[in-house]
């Protein structure tokens, strides 16, 4: 069981922090802020060679309306600065090599560790979504089709399967802007429900980093914008992740 | 594609409401405030016979404190006022012969729906809960046990499928204590981990209905009370369901 609370954590964290400057946008620079650069967490949470199957791959569930703006945004990712993300089955595998900080250990007596934006691997059934990441810009855009096992009022996707994909995306983002490790809060104005089957696009922009906190907002809307689904901010403590050789292991 | 957003629906509906007063707790009356009994929906919602399987009941896959716990809420609706509702696999079970207000119709060309927080059928692999509803107290406990599908940091589970856990709670309780049927706002602070596997109990209450909307609070512990994982906030609003009979069908 783990006790030591996030605020607890920030607490200790905030000491170290002291005597860096806060950064606020613009002229964000996490990595003077904190450890690593964004670029190289990218190029670690990015793998050019893996044998993992990347779940964020178009397959024959999508729609037209996800697929091709799929394609408009992995033509930017050729010449505008995005990225794609890929997605493994577990987040283990995005950090291979590193762990939780200290404290944070919990027993791993199970094989099957499914990331829970993935827990269903029927295609079309459950979540389909692929995430770009900005990593100048500190924005990112990710494409949610939700599958009928999403449902929440008949025909609709449940407002939870939006939260868990909102964290999801503040999560990555957090993590490649600036090491933002955990949710310390989430906030959602639902708007319109979301239809099974179409297409949401989750717009995430990191607003400041204060404090060892990120701080999010995110916009969801129908593709063409004319419907806007929800509106939500993030808040995360930035942590950084341990080498698994660490002496503190 | 449904256009009308909860706030429109909202000001329509509050037309309606203005002839009546809004209630506060404590004295809280939603027969008064809205349609139907608390006492009428929970017994529409909790069929005494039906062939339709309840997800909500014990499984090898229970802990011991997940089983004990249950037991004792059992006892509870014995003689304390306490209901456990049962869990079907789609909302769309729990309200046969009603339907969605009109204008919130979505395509329905597939069958196999699942409501999201049962999404994954695998015992223990993903949502194990139950929902115990008290309708003279208008509060819940909610019974939570996540399993490895649903996890973010590496053996603990993800933010997201607390959201969606909390978001599942205030819906049930908040369509029971008085016909609330959208989630308008859900804020939640995050405070510790769940590991995976362990139980975390959520306590829902409703604070008051006002204006049409349930207000609601929760607050998410480990069963000893020693560790809060998570506090929370959800604002719903009150929408009748129609008959599927109706004449605006």
């Amino acid at each position: 069981m783990m006790r030591r609370s996030f605020q607890v954590a920030a607490r200790l964290g905030h000491r170290r922090a002291l005597l860096r400057t806060p950064c606020i946008l613009p002229g964000l620079d996490p990595a003077a802020a904190f450890g690593s650069s964004t670029d190289s967490l990218v190029s670690r949470f990015c793998p050019v060679k893996t044998d993992l199957k990347d779940y964020a791959l178009p397959n024959a569930s999508w729609g037209p309306d996800m697929l091709s703006l799929y394609q408009e945004f992995l033509e930017k990712t050729k010449s505008d600065g995005w990225v794609k993300l890929p997605s493994f089955q577990s987040n283990r595998d995005h950090i291979q090599g590193l762990k939780l900080p200290s404290g944070l250990v919990a027993a791993s007596d199970k094989s099957d560790w499914r990331i829970f934006t993935r827990c269903i691997q029927v295609e079309g059934q459950g979540y389909e979504y692929v995430i770009f990441f900005h990593p100048f810009k500190k924005k990112s855009v990710c494409l949610f089709q939700p599958g009928p096992y999403l449902e929440g009022p008949p025909g609709f996707a449940h407002g939870g399967s939006l939260a868990a994909m909102m964290d999801e995306t503040f999560s990555k983002t957090a993590y490649l802007a600036g090491e933002g490790l955990f949710t310390l809060n989430l906030n959602i104005r639902f708007k319109n429900l979301i239809p099974v089957g179409s297409l949401a696009v989750l717009n995430v922009q990191v607003e400041k980093i204060e404090d060892q906190k990120l701080y999010m907002s995110c916009i969801t809307q129908s593709r063409d914008q004319e419907t806007v689904y929800a509106k939500s901010s993030g808040v995360f403590l930035q942590w950084q992740l341990e080498e698994e050789s660490s002496p503190w292991s």
